[in-house]
């Protein structure tokens, strides 16, 4: 084999430095998670192709990975489907099972499967791979990362405020400034009654969810070639265009969509979550955005936005309440909502802000190096003692050089390089090498405890 | 749809109580390849099938899941083949990629592709499911963890030590009992050329890997199928019941192989080994086994294998020396050395012996009640002052009658339940119910926080 081997398109290997900082990120992401008391789950990267089907659209039934039956494949196929060649029948007589698209779908199937043993309100997170047939781009990939956080069987509103306070939190602690946007779907659907269009609320929502990306004109346009009257199309400007403040705004909409139970329905929810907003707790207060709309179906309130302040990426973070997910699956009437933070962006933001810890970049604190044979019993004492007291160390496996040893500790920025040759060994010390400063010492073996302590482990693991 | 949804054969949910131990499993695991200097990484679930193909065997060919080409699947396939139903044809034209099968062959393919920007001795660790079409029974699974550490680059025998150090701290920190067998395959190279069968070599290491299994006779059975000679055979049953310390066996074998280069120096290899574990710093001290032969193909040295003491299970951490496992990517000439550790049976012995803490069970330290919307601005600020010790909170969120809510923690074994009604509120204290004791308590809230630094944080987090 003379090619170098490779990876599929739109999949990515992780390297120690990527893997750290990418650890950085899910282990901030979680420990809020777990604070703010929701439990992790996980569900299986193969699901049956019937879960997964018929849940995102057209579109996202052909982005599913399916794979192929074991063994003879063939079996349920008869020649007649062969030759027709009719790939979407086929491909559902061949395939059984597909990978897992996002993180919703299994937790709706997760919930309904186990219901008997979940205690609701149920608040779970989960953090784990999807899969995309989508072309690959940079900044979109076929394996992908989701960190999805849910609270099911609970219809208050302080669900979402709880949420908001998760993204507040995370962001803080990962040092990225955020805008929040909150809408509603009920509000939306108030505004779609009001320009006198109720049926095509869907076309309605896509549309405007487009707004900020290609402008009002084209929005417009849309709106006009999907069917919406010219007259509901300019009874729509004034609403999404509405200036002022927050208050303002829930006074005006709640004027103009006094007629739509609705959308009045949808205007109490947002007062009443700004409200809690209001108690002055978050460190970034969320922003009402008329025209946040979000693209999938299964939203029925709440919708949540977040995007980075300092770069232009997307969305960062965002999710919503449904009020049916479970209901496709044969559990109705249990209402839910979630968000997710997708950790591929928000490292990207973090490497284009430099807002990793430079100091991360290697796990080892100390290379202990090798002056062989007569030398490794030593070496083995100084080796316990160092991961006795927790301080994560390496040993130089082979009797190289000792030059060689010191250019690997270098290239790997390990801080401290601890040598104990002949010479050490009958004077009973260990000489320490600081790699930053360059400084060397030598400490008796007897007093190498308290000075590891004092000097090697206070800056950290 | 009627029927409840389901999982694939095979395949899992974790619920959060199976997580939490999952978790305190990897956490231990990762820990320890940290402190031994080990670096993650991680390589996609999807690879090129030409990575995977024809490196597991005929068998594992068969077992690996293949992922059917998006789009028109049948574009490269005529209509011959379709007619043909050659299965094993077919499935190369309509399936480029599969899933991952191990973690060993990923990282060999790793190590060739970014060579360039690794430095040597490399040691990684990598904690990833695998997906095996095997079929489903008791401990066996369709998708499992393995938890694989490995360094590559280096020749030294520290390496296995270092390795053998690992294995002894994790599972004394599972606080598992192991017995861990130690064997070389050089050794049972020069045992097939003592009994004048040299090129069976693979034969003879495959029957007596089973001896355990399925004793001697059927061993030496096996042997006579595969065409051993009944005298080589006859040759072999003193080497397999060699009794003796293992100085003692050492000498012995060193006497009869000593016409055999490759089975003297696996004898000096072990010799090496056993060597650095006679400097006692071992909790547990390797045995030598001359029946083990661990059935991969591709090791060339020391293997090991470890087992639990007091649960017959098989093995739970397993691996070896391979000499050329990058050759097949077109990287010759790079020794490395590894072990696997079998995160789902490693929890199984766990779950068998009752090894994990049962406080474990509930994440969450503190639940607070809902009071209704006129007390929900008190606790707010209880629960900020909550998470702002660390200290893991959930909110109730519904309004719901108190006695409800008490039945949701006690379900959910959280510990503590804070209370604050309007009683509580005008005299600015909040009522802390131990649901252990079953004792309340009330607490001023400008006591609050040493309260529960004092009270509750203690215990853990």
């Amino acid at each position: 084999m003379a090619n170098k081997p490779s990876i599929p398109k739109g999949t990515r290997d992780f390297s120690p430095e990527e893997m750290l900082r990418r650890e950085f990120i899910f282990d901030a992401i979680k420990s809020v998670f777990k604070l703010y008391g929701y439990q992790p789950i996980e569900t299986p990267a193969i699901e049956n192709l019937s879960t997964l089907l018929g849940k995102y659209g057209e579109e996202g039934d052909r982005l599913i990975f399916k794979i192929l039956n074991s063994g003879n494949f063939l079996s349920d196929v008869d020649s007649d489907d062969l030759i027709a060649r009719n790939t979407a029948k086929l491909s559902g007589l061949i395939c059984e099972k597909g990978l897992r698209y996002d993180l919703t779908v299994p937790f709706a199937r997760y919930v309904v499967q186990h219901r008997d043993k979940i205690l609701f309100p149920f608040r779970r997170y989960q953090i784990q791979p999807v899969w995309r047939a989508d072309r690959p781009q940079k900044g979109r990939y076929r394996e992908f990362f989701q960190c999805d956080v849910d609270v099911i069987g609970s219809d208050s509103l302080l669900n979402e405020y709880e949420l908001v306070r998760i993204i507040d939190e995370i962001f803080a602690k990962l040092k990225i400034n955020v805008v929040t946007k909150i809408n509603n779907r009920k509000l939306l659907a108030g505004i779609a009654e009001y320009i006198g269009e109720e049926n095509r609320i869907i076309d309605i929502t896509i549309a405007i969810d487009k707004l900020e990306k290609i402008g009002a004109d084209a929005v417009n346009k849309e709106l006009i070639e999907k069917g919406v009257s010219s007259k509901a199309v300019a009874k729509l400007q004034p609403l999404l265009k509405l200036e002022g403040s927050t208050a303002f705004k829930f006074e005006k909409l709640a004027e103009l969509l006094s007629h739509s139970i609705t959308g009045m329905k949808g205007i109490a929810e947002l007062r009443e979550l700004f409200s809690y907003f209001d108690t002055g707790l978050l460190k970034a207060s969320p922003e009402l955005d008329l025209t946040l709309a979000r693209g999938l179906n299964y939203y029925t309130g709440t919708i949540i936005e977040v995007k980075a302040a300092d770069v232009n990426i997307g969305s960062i973070c965002g999710g919503g309440r449904y009020d049916n997910l479970t209901g496709v699956f044969g559990l109705a009437g249990i209402s839910g909502v979630g968000i997710s933070f997708g950790a591929d962006r928000i490292y990207d933001v973090m490497s284009h802000l430099d807002l990793f810890d430079s100091r991360e970049t290697s796990l080892s604190k100390v290379l202990v190096l090798n002056f062989g044979n007569s030398a490794f019993e030593y070496a083995f004492k100084i080796l316990s003692l160092l991961r006795s007291l927790d301080i994560r160390s390496e040993f130089y496996p082979d009797p190289v050089k000792i030059k060689k040893q010191i250019t690997y500790a270098n290239g790997r920025k390990i801080p401290y390089v601890l040598m104990a040759g002949d010479d050490e060994i009958k004077a009973d010390i260990v000489t320490v090498r600081n790699m930053t400063s360059g400084q060397q010492q030598k400490v008796p073996f007897g007093n190498l405890k308290e000075y590891l302590i004092l000097e090697i482990s206070k800056d950290s693991l």
